[in-house]
């Protein structure tokens, strides 16, 4: 019981700061242990107060659910980019490094395809950044559609970990659009999500660490911002 | 005769336009390709006109040399830097990408250790850097001590010359100092020249592709201002 109470109590701290995306996990991790001490439970006047507490934090954990759908669809368009094939001067950095501030506490990321080796290259280039750029960075929400390569997420998770940055996954089977919502409330969408880079013309030829200089597959960036931000 | 004409016309046109660099090392290749011709011609009356020329190049040749080690060795401090030991945040960029200018058409390197594979990666890490930020640079003359993966470098230079910058390597088995130095009169001088960073802490760890998350290994960095310019 303490465990959940140390983690709903978590929960409620990052709420009430407007960390939604860690609150939300929070929540729902709460809840499934609320789930389990309830099917051990023998005195029904317990269970009761648990089912109370449940129904609580699930309520809360639908409104986030709704605030972050409504972030992700509504909004004012603040740039449309078209990446011409095989165009270079396309990293992440300058395409959207703009975009990453400081007042940036959570990162909402749905990226499909998690499970070639140069994808976890892209989420890490992605990382770098995004650490770099908003210091105030503590949570990174990604849902990925299949996760072959446990391994090498958990291998990202410490790194972040050590740089006070939690980083939580989940699989949604279905997922087909990328996207990255930053918490201030900017929504960067890109047509092929962080896979449109060609790899460098070598192993030994510039590109291998600045993206800058790899060519790039055509796609389409869509940035725009939402009169919300994500926990307001 | 007439690739010679070429070599050496080339090389008076780099001159005159303060790309010492590159003028030396035509001059170099011409007063070989001269001896060569030397050797083999019978006529003594011609023997005669191509010794001329061949002092007089050979003359311009030491000069710019001569240009290069007064460049290297007079100087006002401009920085002083210790990084010390397990710090972090001391990418080629941050230590001294503001001192890479778009004046610069040469750079000049003296780095003796060039023959593991994270040396080279390195290597392209600092050509990337500089060719984002010089988008005038030419010519790269770079001084190593060995030269066992020549095929990498090959690699390399073929990269940098569809980029218009030209790479000539040379060995010095004697080379210790680690230096660059940019033909606007910046030198930079790293006690452990290009290779002061330590491997990121995994394979899929923050540190990968931006050298600013990577712990470095303790050494000064000086960077002073020759009164000269490479070629003035």
């Amino acid at each position: 019981m303490d465990d959940i109470a140390k983690i709903l109590s978590k929960a409620l701290e990052c709420d009430a700061s407007d960390r939604i995306l860690e609150a939300g996990t929070l929540y729902d991790k709460g809840l499934h242990h609320l789930k389990q001490l309830i099917a051990a439970t023998k005195n029904t006047r317990i269970a009761k107060k648990y089912l109370e507490h449940m129904s609580q934090y699930k309520e809360r954990s639908k409104n986030i659910q709704l605030s972050i759908k409504k972030l992700l669809e509504e909004g004012t368009v603040l740039q449309n980019i078209s990446i011409s094939q095989n165009s270079m001067g396309h990293s992440y950095e300058s395409l959207f490094g703009q975009y990453l501030k400081s007042d940036i506490e959570e990162i909402y990321l749905e990226e499909p395809y998690l499970h070639r080796f140069y994808q976890y290259e892209n989420l890490i280039v992605f990382f770098e950044l995004a650490a770099r750029k908003c210091p105030n960075l503590r949570f990174i929400k990604l849902i990925t559609k299949r996760m072959e390569n446990a391994n090498i997420l958990n291998d990202i998770r410490n790194d972040l970990r050590s740089r006070h940055i939690g980083l939580h996954t989940s699989i949604d089977e279905f997922l087909h659009d990328r996207k990255i919502a930053l918490s201030n409330g900017v929504i960067i969408k890109i047509g092929r999500g962080l896979h449109f880079f060609k790899a460098a013309r070598g192993e030994y030829a510039l590109g291998q660490f600045d993206y800058d200089y790899r060519e790039c597959l055509k796609t389409d960036v869509d940035i725009w911002t939402s009169a919300k931000t994500m926990g307001g």
